[in-house]
C-alpha cells in the first residue's frame, strides 16, 4: 500500500476522508492548518480524531492567510494591517461568493499539505472537497482540483503525486452513508466539529454545534436526508 | 492601467521585476515572504526597494514552510518538531535537486500573493521566476507557470488572472540587460541582495556578497557575460 497524507480540519467531511484513507493508504498522516478560524475547537477535534485512527498529525500555521482573509471564517480579532475593502470576505461579496470564501485557501493547504507529504512519500493527498457544496467555493470544483493535480506534479517534480478527493461529486447525505460503510458514523457524528460559531452547543441528532449558522443548517439537513434513506 | 502585485524577495531577479512591473502596470503592490529564511537581509532590501519605487508592501508571515523545508534557504536555528529524513532538503537530494530547492515554495508564495492581489483588484501577478537557472528548479519551469497560473483562475474564481514572468527565458544576462533599459542597473546592483549565506560582504562590480556560494557565483557570472556584451 502507498502512503497519503489527509487535510484534516475536524469538520464531518475531513474527518471522513480520514477514516477513508486509513483503510485505502498506509502509512497515513494528518496535517491540519491553524490560520486564526474562529472555530478553533475544529482543531481539538482533528487532534482527538488523529490520535483515535492511530495516526501521525501535524499543525502549520499558516499566520498569512488569517492577515489575508477576513472573511467570516476566522477571528475577527486578529488585527489586520491590511486594508477592509481588499479583503477576502469583500471580495467574495463582490463576486456573488459566500462570506466564509477565503480566497487561495485550497491553493495554500492543499500545496502545504503536499510540501508536507511529498518528501515523506506520502504521495496521495486526501482532501475533503465537495463540489456540491451549496456554498459553491470555485476551490473546491472537480476542474481546481485537476488543475491543482497537475500544478503540484510539476511544480514539485512528483509525477506519481494524486489528489483523491472522495466527497467530490457526493452529497452530505452521501457523505454520511459513506461514513456508515466505514463503520465511523457515531464518531463523526459526535466527534466532528462543523459550526461556524466555535461552539459545541448541545447534542443534536446530527451533532454538536449552534444549530441555526449555515453550516449547521447544512450538516442537518445532511444526516435528516440519510436517516430518511436508511430508514426508508 | 491594470494592477499588479510583484512577489519581491529583495533578490536581483524580483527587484528586476519591481521595476519592471512599475513601467508597466498601475497600482503597483509588493509582497514579500518572512519564512525564516538564513539571508534575511534581502528583506531589508525588499522593503527599502518598495520605498525607493514609491509602493505598498506587505510582509507576510510564512512560518509553514519554515517548518517544512528543512533546506539549504532556511534557518538552522529554527527548531523543526518534524523528521529530518521528510524534509525538502533530503527529498531535494534524493530528486537530484540542489539542496535550496523548498517543495511547494513557488505554489505557496505565488498563491498568497494571488490571495493578496486578486481582492484588491490587481489582477496580474509578476514574478521573477527564471527557467534558465542553473539551479533547474521544477517550480520555475514555464509549464508550471502556465499551470498555476490556471489553477489560480479556477480556484479564485477570477478568468482575468495573469502571471506576467518577464524573466522566464532570461539568462542572468539577459535580466542586467533588462535592468538597464529600465534605468535602474546601479540600483540593482548595489541595493538588493542574492548571496545565501545572508552578509552584505564586500561590494564586487555584481554587488555585495560573500562572492563564492552558488548565488554569489551565478550572478557574478551572469554581470560578468552582460559587462563583456556592453563593451563588446
Amino acid at each position: 500500500m502507498s502512503g497519503a497524507v489527509v487535510c484534516l480540519s475536524g469538520g464531518q467531511d475531513s474527518s471522513t476522508c480520514l477514516f477513508y484513507a486509513v483503510r485505502r493508504y498506509h502509512p497515513v498522516h494528518a496535517v491540519s492548518f491553524n490560520y486564526g478560524q474562529r472555530h478553533r475547537v475544529e482543531l481539538e477535534c482533528a487532534a482527538a480524531l488523529a490520535a483515535r485512527a492511530g495516526i501521525e498529525q501535524v499543525v502549520l500555521p499558516v499566520d498569512a492567510l488569517s492577515q489575508l482573509a477576513g472573511g467570516s471564517l476566522t477571528n475577527p480579532a486578529i488585527e489586520s494591517r491590511l486594508d477592509a475593502a481588499g479583503t477576502g470576505h469583500a471580495y467574495a461579496e463582490r463576486r456573488g461568493l459566500p462570506s466564509s470564501f477565503v480566497p487561495g485557501r485550497n491553493i495554500i493547504f492543499l500545496g502545504l499539505a503536499a510540501a508536507y507529504g511529498i518528501p515523506r512519500g506520502l504521495e496521495t493527498l486526501v482532501a475533503g472537497v465537495c463540489s456540491t457544496d451549496e456554498a459553491g467555493y470555485p476551490d473546491c470544483r472537480p476542474e481546481f482540483v485537476e488543475s491543482l493535480e497537475q500544478t503540484i506534479r510539476i511544480g514539485m517534480d512528483c509525477p506519481e503525486f494524486a489528489i483523491d478527493a472522495p466527497l467530490l461529486h457526493l452529497t452530505k447525505a452521501g457523505t454520511w452513508t459513506l461514513a456508515e460503510e466505514l463503520g465511523v458514523v457515531e464518531l463523526i457524528r459526535t466527534e466532528t466539529h462543523t459550526c461556524y460559531e466555535g461552539e459545541r452547543g448541545a447534542l443534536h441528532a446530527w451533532g454538536y454545534g449552534c444549530g441555526s449558522c449555515p453550516a449547521c443548517a447544512t450538516r442537518a439537513r445532511g444526516w435528516a436526508e440519510y436517516a430518511a434513506l436508511t430508514k426508508g
